[in-house]
């Protein structure tokens, strides 16, 4: 009993993060960094500002709990589903689909704020640009791990890399939720589009996962 | 004389706005829209505000010459040279060419601020959106152009121009020109990478344009 009470308390705490990084994306994403004020995202949030300072310290340490919460659901939802799987290939396609996934939902106001600001100065940096860091140098692993054995063209990993990630980060800028082509069907165009291009012998058909 | 004196003048008032365009690129790029002033940017031009205030109303309309300056690289040197191509996957090799130039050139600050800003707003806001549309609207030719006479695999042709377009784009953020790959080894990883990509045979080998 009591231990099934405090999960549902710490699922309520993380629905209320979850609520309030992605209003605060939303107003920054409509107004710019500079023009949204404390004020602003209190009472979209229906909150008052003095509860709303109780929770976070100023501007930067909100944008701060933003970013990390965008990379907490990379983690989460991109990152760990890989360790069901061995094959780099396999791992490959189900990062693009999981990736693009979160760039087409409800949270892409996050990431569109994750990749737009360089706003985020001082002491609460490092940690989201190292989650940054870590997440291209998965993507470096899987790459170069394919063209090892042999199973890449003669691509720069690097290039290549960067090159999936700028198809991928760049969704929130054109997509179009309301759209013709679903998430789904982005999700598979890109992979295609990247495996062909990347591996020498066309990619193996999808799997389940 | 005179035409030749006339096209001196017009010559250095070209450079001049390219000056006042690239390092209020830079300046914004560093501190940010909102944080760079007219001051600031006067100081790094070596004029006085004043002076910098005969040339531009204000910060929107600075903004708004930067990105048009953008536009008017890319439609010079990145559209215009495809007239002397018929092929569209040569037309294609050569954009790419020559638009992963722009990216990586000296003018890649006034491409990271187009890309970068949504502040750009009211009346200075049409002329770009339409040049950034135009754009759009010639790859997904050139793409379209390549299905239709069966030699691009089943992918679907928004997706595919984003794609490259985010691939391009994104080189902002990573590239670094003093960096192990050089730009125009990119423009061929990049070429390859989509080219394969889109392609049902192998692309044909690059032409001496």
């Amino acid at each position: 009993m009591k231990r099934g009470r405090k999960k549902a308390v710490r699922l309520k705490a993380e629905e209320r993060m979850a609520q309030i990084c992605e209003t605060t994306a939303r107003i920054i994403g409509e107004k710019g960094y500079e023009k949204t004020s404390m004020r602003e995202i209190a009472r979209q949030l229906q909150v008052t500002a003095p509860s709303l300072y109780y929770h976070v310290k100023n501007k930067q340490h909100l944008l701060s709990l933003v970013m990390n919460y965008g990379a907490e659901l990379i983690q989460r939802q991109v990152i760990d589903p890989l360790a069901q799987l061995s094959d780099p290939e396999e791992k490959l396609k189900l990062l693009i689909k999981n990736h693009v996934k979160l760039m087409v939902g409800q949270s892409r106001e996050v990431f569109a704020l994750i990749y737009e600001q360089d706003t985020l100065l001082g002491r609460y940096r490092p940690k989201i640009q190292a989650s940054k860091r870590q997440y291209v140098d998965l993507i470096k692993g899987l790459l170069s791990e394919l063209k090892e054995s042999g199973r890449a063209r003669d691509v720069d990993v690097t290039a290549a890399t960067f090159a999936l990630l700028g198809m991928i980060n760049w969704i929130y800028k054109w997509f179009k939720p309301e759209g013709r082509l679903s998430g789904e069907e982005l999700a598979e165009q890109l992979t295609d589009l990247f495996l062909y291009g990347y591996l020498r012998k066309a990619p193996t058909k999808r799997s389940s996962t």
